[in-house]
């Protein structure tokens, strides 16, 4: 295993042990809520978006401690966006991360509120004196993730997605969906590190740019392995955006052309950092791992 | 018409220009979700947690613009919280406020993500510099907001409603479902005024009782209407605690002995009032309010 992948594991272990920290233990009268949201939150994920958070929050020599809180409000809102998305009325998905989702394993009322409540309390975690001592900090993260979650983020993304159904989409349109449903959040985890780290604007500015590539390739990373994946890898269902007639990335560009789509994205995310020097190397690194992943 | 009225239906105005100000417009392509959160937070409540904010802040010589914001911000968690307990999964309400509920007048998904938004944007309304210029006032009502929201407030309210279902619940675990589907939210508007007009922490100790006080005698009341009131006046189809066998004050106490509970702990708020002499007198008429109203 490399220095990348030691640290990739090393950091889903990590906010694993935070998560369980901060969510309620599943006992008491409304055990059945808790049981829902640690299923929801716990045991699985390649924790990305934590890891952009930890990787971009060392290059301002944050303590990790408060970097851990963050990345893991930030996984909060990511599991609550599937539980959701998930839902019979939405995406009907039975399978996530080779488990049954959520409304499967307990039922639909629970998976809404356990939904409702993860996105709850990730705000209450970055409100939270011991995620950052200074207030400041700890206010300009609740907006900045409330707006990545909101109706122009990952809420807007998803009703673009069911509003379009099996219609074809001009590429704009798929670009700016995904930008709105993945990309804003994935931007957010990213810029974290920069903002409780007190960067420049300048710093910020690059660490936006590098985000902002990174999530497209991660996107046109993600249609591909629905086209190419095998469902026991992938730990979904593949296949399903072509059965459901889904404008893709790969639908509008073909998989070749969407390959190296997504390598020059990713090449072009790399670039954005040359700024941070020797310090960038692990977002260098995921920068690649987005692209050649399997699951 | 009296100046509590007159004082209750001005607040009502003012919140309702400042929601639609903060609310998108229902253009562009997600207009869909813009119009389904206009929907659900516009055109129609009694604005009974913005008034408690309104009233409370105008007691600590808060600017109203301020507590206008938070008032609103308090509220789409209040409607948001409608739109998702009137679900087919949850409660499966088709009126409320004398309209079609949201997942009626438009479909299951588009109230869920509506419900996702409204929730999200109250976190972004209170983050923003404008609603405070204090960042640690702020970042105060999000922590608040987020606790009396969350698996411990109103979803973990929900969640025992659902789950009791139609089993009969000792008085003492009506009391903790309400405070916690109610109650709480009913307490962080009260508490708001404080948190904004930096009160001393005995100020806010009594607002905090008074509000706990006013929350159940407002669930009592609640319930009670649910018996006696007229489905038109209402604005919600009544007597459905009974069909459902669902437990509620009524059902443990009787109506007679509800009413004199609701009554008594309405005097018991007024009680905690005293240290704030006449600025206090919109909070004692809402208490006397809560417990007379048809609706």
């Amino acid at each position: 295993m490399d220095t990348f992948q030691r640290a990739m594991r090393s950091c889903a272990h990590k906010v694993e042990g935070v998560l369980d920290s901060l969510l309620p233990p599943d006992d008491g009268p409304e055990g059945r809520l808790m049981e829902a949201l640690r299923y929801a939150a716990l045991g699985g994920g390649k924790r990305v978006r934590p890891f952009l958070t930890l990787a971009s929050a060392a290059m301002f020599n944050v303590e990790e401690s408060h970097a851990l809180r963050v990345a893991a409000a930030i996984e909060m809102v990511h599991c609550y966006s599937l539980v959701h998305d998930d839902l019979p009325a939405m995406d009907d998905d039975a399978v996530r991360r080779g488990r049954a989702t959520v409304h499967i394993q307990f039922d639909e009322a629970t998976a809404i509120l356990a939904g409702d409540a993860l996105l709850t309390q990730a705000f209450e975690v970055l409100a939270d004196a011991a995620t950052h001592p200074d207030a400041a900090v700890r206010v300009e993260l609740v907006g900045a993730l409330a707006k990545a979650a909101g109706a122009f983020g990952m809420v807007g993304g998803q009703m673009l997605d069911l509003l379009a159904g099996d219609r074809d989409l001009a590429l704009s349109e798929i670009t700016r969906l995904q930008r709105m449903k993945t990309g804003m959040l994935i931007a957010v985890a990213c810029e974290a590190g920069g903002i409780i780290g007190k960067a420049t604007e300048g710093a910020r500015h690059m660490l936006h740019a590098y985000a902002h590539d990174l999530g497209l390739a991660f996107q046109i990373a993600d249609d591909l392995l629905d086209v190419e994946g095998d469902a026991e890898t992938v730990g979904k269902k593949t296949g399903k955006d072509a059965q459901r007639g889904k404008a893709t990335f790969v639908s509008a560009l073909g998989v070749s052309r969407a390959r190296e789509q997504a390598e020059m994205l990713s090449r072009q995310a790399v670039g954005h950092l040359d700024v941070f020097g020797e310090k960038a190397e692990l977002l260098r690194k995921l920068a690649d791992y987005v692209v050649v992943r399997g699951s």
